[in-house]
């Protein structure tokens, strides 16, 4: 497979992974958001992972990515996945043997630009996506201006690299992209290490991440209490077996709380798993 | 979405509707054939779906989405489907608003050439395809020659359709090409007229199929007697609601008896609700 079939791939194997505690997945639909919907965002990501692919700026290629993953009725369904799987198709496609490495996606991100930056926030246009409020000083690059905020990316002239490092506090897909992807590429060494369908091994990976660190769409959403609770209780149910997963999912979707950023780097490292050859469907 | 991409999405779609018994859905795998396998075979169909959309033959592009499907190690996941997905997604391109009708399709089945049935026979280099003994005076045509059987297609001088046309008795996708599709668009409209998300109206009309005429798959591999019974379950099934429905699936898995047809021509079916604007997701 190339490289953008390889994300398409793990768009849907991250999906279908289950149980995967607060998130969409085969066994469990949101009211207004269903497995449906993550795959028609994976289809519809198609045209922009294979820009990626073939070479077009990381901006524009997410652009193209989000555009196409948002004509499903379901709202976001893969924003964050796709800003980790962008990065690392290029770095795929820049590596000699195609393997993405955490030297070639840092590569990616360093050179990133100005342009980068504005098709970020133009990709703001056609999802709705749940961001916190920016630093203080830096409000005229509120995200959720989308392409509104693209005359002040300009005159500061920050590249998509900047914009990410000012939001690794509280974003952990922000956080990949300043520290050379390290739980994605975790994330893929787990995966290698497991054994099974690709799907099951995403569901655990995803749970071993969850374990470790709170997600920050939680905090975000529920503040930092909750999302250190979530971690304490995924540990606790990884420790406790599969029938206290189950209970923590069911509990977690009682609660609406969805763990989407740990998704999103799951996504990722099934990605990188796919595209060395570690793992296999 | 493009007719391509709609015809990704149908066989997503198709493999996520549940309970769909007898076959590989999001709660059921088989153990050398898996929800994943599904999954990396749509993936892997997307470059032949996309061919036939920017105007290759019928044949080559059906050959180059079954290479492609078959970048997996569950084997054929969806070779039928793809055998009707095909030419309905020329069928949708032909037509001035995008839309596969009955005549548009049966327009390409017409104006399939003698090189459309050698690139058909070349498929089966790529996928093993459970099928029946050819008929007498066609055993050079024995389509699990694969590619060997080239060189009688060209001497008969036999199109798609006139290969299609000698299988039309034992195989449902063969009948559909000789019929208009017809069962296909009984789908759709059936998918139309139903509510809910796109995957559970699929597995609905899947049944309703199923209960309508028995599988060619079955039939073949278990005998005719075999596949009347389960068509005769399936509509005491509909009949009795979900309860029924799931013993019904637990049987069929048991038994190995798995109505593969059925589910080709619910793929058929979603494609061309989803090409209509009749189904979204």
């Amino acid at each position: 497979m190339t490289p953008a079939e390889d994300a398409q791939l793990a768009l849907l194997l991250e999906v279908a992974g289950t149980p995967k505690p607060g998130n969409v997945d085969r066994d469990r639909d949101f009211p207004d958001l269903r497995f449906d919907h993550f795959l028609a965002g994976a289809v519809g990501a198609g045209p922009g992972l294979r820009a990626a692919q073939k070479g077009a700026p990381v901006g524009e290629a997410f652009e193209e990515a989000v555009a196409g993953m948002s004509q499903q009725e379901g709202g976001n369904t893969q924003f964050g996945a796709l800003l980790l799987l962008v990065p690392l198709v290029r770095a795929a496609v820049e590596h000699p043997d195609g393997k993405p490495t955490p030297e070639g996606v840092a590569r990616v991100v360093k050179n990133t630009t100005v342009e980068d930056a504005a098709n970020f926030f133009r990709a703001f246009d056609h999802a709705d996506v749940f961001v916190d409020d920016p630093p203080e000083d830096a409000e005229d690059l509120d995200v959720r201006r989308g392409s509104d905020a693209i005359p002040a990316v300009e005159n500061r002239g920050v590249t998509l690299s900047d914009v990410m490092a000012m939001g690794d506090d509280e974003d952990g897909v922000a956080r990949e992209w300043t520290t050379d992807f390290e739980r994605t590429f975790w994330a893929a060494n787990r995966l290698a290490e497991l054994d099974g369908p690709a799907s099951a091994r995403g569901a655990r990976v995803y749970l071993e991440l969850l374990g470790r660190e709170p997600d920050t769409l939680v905090a975000k959403k529920h503040g930092q209490k909750t999302a250190e609770s979530v971690r304490v209780r995924a540990q606790q149910a990884l420790e406790a077996g599969p029938e206290v997963v189950e209970a923590f999912a069911d509990s977690l979707v009682k609660d609406g709380v969805n763990p989407g950023t740990t998704a999103d780097i799951t996504a990722g490292g099934l990605f990188v798993a796919l595209a060395r050859g570690e793992v296999s469907v």
